[in-house]
Order: structure tokens, then C-alpha cells, then sequence
């Protein structure tokens, strides 16, 4: 019995995923599902791709989170176009949430929307949303090992963004071990390091934007 | 229905938990539940504590992952006390896995065991495991916002180590405001600042340990 009603909830989940997707795709809306455990920079992340991007694109965000508005609101001084999501405890978003967000989002307008789901590795993974390319971040001080441990998300993920690489020469982390652990999982994901404290590297993450951007048909 | 399915799974990890609690009381064990985000130091506190105790008390573990065997065979190398669970993808720990890990532990001889669950701060919350204590670790780098974002599990431990210490100075990690949001939450949780890695501070949350420690009977 409640295997049957997982299914039944992954299943709805997929159909209304499919209608999300439509939706983008109609309006010509690239979107992004962005994963990662807590405060590993999904938020900065999001916040310094408006700074550089918000003259030239209109950009849209969904903000996960199971409880406050404290994401959205710190992003709600770069952008109007924010929504938070609370999901009232709920580990994930799904698809079903998704689509009422976006309903308060003048999509007709939007070139770009990043989703920022709930922090955590795990559960998200499952739940498609009807994105175009699901990023995983990681963050140089959660430790090289995290593809061991949570392989699930990076076997799912078509992009790996390794954050805070400024802090990379007073870590332990090992870089050729963290890229054998995510080629034996997901052979030749591409990983992009940079920091967006510092800014390093920002600009092979907007270029990676920048060559998925689908423009408007209208 | 769905309901009702999450309810029963609730109750019966209860009954498991209080069973669990009168095994462990009856041989004067006393049990951490070990929770934080992917990253924030759980494996290394419980080998940092093994160092530091060994000589003094037997010291059990239980590791808690989605897949691997990674964390339990570092843990192997600071004692043989150590049983890895792999939840096959569920996102906690419940009491009935860690029925099952106690039943590899030579539990008559152990003062403490320290369950390193799997790394979430959201699912683990709510499973009751047992446990004398449940101890949230947060790492200065996850950034000070995560008593805003992530309550429940803020509420409802009963100390927080702030590990990683060490970088705060090169951090933008505001202690005042973070204390602030957890005095909201849980008023007056203790919280223990350390760093794993330099040692800083480590006497104070061994000395937290031994105050709690319960001793045998036999």
C-alpha cells in the first residue's frame, strides 16, 4: 500500500512536470532546477548570475524553501520576479508547487528561471519539475566525498558547479579524487569551479547560460 | 490514506525508539543522535571525540548513509566499534535500523555510542531513535542563516556545535546573529564553537560528554 502511493505521487508529479515543461518551452524559457545541501551558495549563485545577466535577459526565480521568506528577500533586491515556495516541512519541491509559482511570474517576459530548491541532497532528486537542466552545486568546505556518499544527485545532474573554490589552498580537498569519484558516477559531467564571493570564474558559468539561452519566439 | 501511511510508520518508530532507549539505559549507555547538513563534520567530531576518549571509555558507532561504506571504514581506523547502515536512498535513520545496527555492538561494554546520521538537516528530525541527545553540528561556512531556513531541527536538539571555527575570520558568519535566531527558536541551546580540524575548543564539548556520561551498574 505505500509503495503504491509513492508511485502515485511520482506519477502526478511527471504529468504535471510535462505541463511545466510545455509551458517553458512555449514561452521559450530556459530553466534551471538547482540542487545542493545547505549553504553550499544555490542563493549567491542566483544572486550574482542576476547582477551580471539582468541587462541583457530577463530572469525569473523560485524560491524553495520550508519555511521564511528569507532567500526571496534578499534575491527580491536584484529582481521583482521572485516567488517563494514554502513547502510547510516538505524536504523537496514538486512539479504540482512549481506550476502555482510560476502562475505569479509574468513568464510571457522571462528569458531565464532558476528554481532554487530546498537544501538538500537527497530527496530533490527524484522530483522532476519540468526544468531543462537539473545543476547541482557542491562547495570546496563540504568536503571531496560528497559523490560517494550522496551519489544519487550527481548521477542525475547535467552540471556540477563547485562553489567557494577560493577557500580551495586552506582545504583538505582533493580535486583529482572529487573527479574520479564524478567520473565513475557520471562520466564527463562537466564541472565548473568558481567562487561567487570573489567572483573567480563566474564568466564560464554565464557563457555555460549563455549557449542554452533559447529566445523568444514572438 | 497517505496519511494515515506516514502515521503508522511514525508509531511504530516510536515503539522501536522506546525500545531502544530502555536497552541502552539498562546498560548504562549513553546515546547521541549526531545530525547536520552533508559537510558539517559529523564523521570528523566522532573521530576527534575517539581520539580524545579511548583510553577512558569504550566508544560505539553507528553510521548512517544512503549508500557506502566510506565514513564507517575511517571511523574503522579509531576503533572497531563501528557498524555502517545503508538506508538504500531513505533520507533518516529510523529506530528499527538502529535496532538492527545495536545487535552488531558489543553493547555490554560501551559507554557511549554516537549515531552519525545521514546528512540532512530537514528528515531526520521527526524519527526519534532512542537517543539521550540529539546534537545538531553546523559548519561556520553553511553560513549563519540556517536557523532561519531550517528550524525544526533547531527546535528540537538539545546542543549545537558550530564547527569549523577556525575560518570565521575569513568568513561573512555573524555570531550574534545567529545566536539571536536561535535563541528565537530554542531559547538558551547551548552552543559549543570548535574547529575539528585545528582542535580548538575541543575540551569543551569533551567536557560536555563527560558530565553526561552514565557509567555501569556492573
Amino acid at each position: 500500500m505505500k509503495i503504491e502511493v509513492i508511485k502515485n505521487v511520482l506519477k502526478y508529479n511527471k504529468e504535471q512536470a510535462d505541463k511545466n515543461r510545455k509551458l517553458f518551452k512555449d514561452n521559450g524559457i530556459l530553466v534551471l532546477n538547482m540542487l545542493s545541501s545547505p549553504g553550499a551558495g544555490k542563493t549567491s549563485l542566483i544572486i550574482e548570475t542576476i547582477k551580471r545577466l539582468k541587462d541583457t535577459i530577463k530572469i525569473g526565480v523560485i524560491e524553495g524553501d520550508i519555511s521564511s521568506t528569507y532567500d526571496a528577500e534578499k534575491i527580491k533586491y536584484f529582481t521583482d520576479n521572485v516567488v517563494q515556495i514554502n513547502t510547510g516541512g516538505t524536504c523537496h519541491l514538486n512539479a504540482g508547487m512549481v506550476a502555482e509559482a510560476v502562475k505569479k511570474l509574468k513568464i510571457k517576459k522571462l528569458d531565464l528561471i532558476m528554481i532554487e530548491n530546498v537544501g538538500n541532497l537527497i530527496c530533490p532528486v527524484g522530483f522532476d519539475l519540468g526544468e531543462d537542466y537539473k545543476i547541482v552545486i557542491s562547495s570546496v568546505n563540504e568536503g571531496d566525498d560528497k559523490p560517494v556518499k550522496y551519489p544519487p544527485i550527481f548521477i542525475k545532474s547535467d552540471l556540477l558547479v563547485l562553489n567557494k573554490i577560493d577557500l580551495i589552498s586552506i582545504s583538505d580537498f582533493n580535486q583529482d579524487f572529487f573527479r574520479g569519484k564524478i567520473n565513475d558516477l557520471n562520466p564527463g559531467l562537466k564541472i565548473i569551479k568558481l567562487s561567487c564571493k570573489t567572483g573567480n570564474n563566474m564568466e564560464e558559468w554565464i557563457g555555460w547560460l549563455a549557449k542554452r539561452r533559447k529566445g523568444k519566439s514572438n
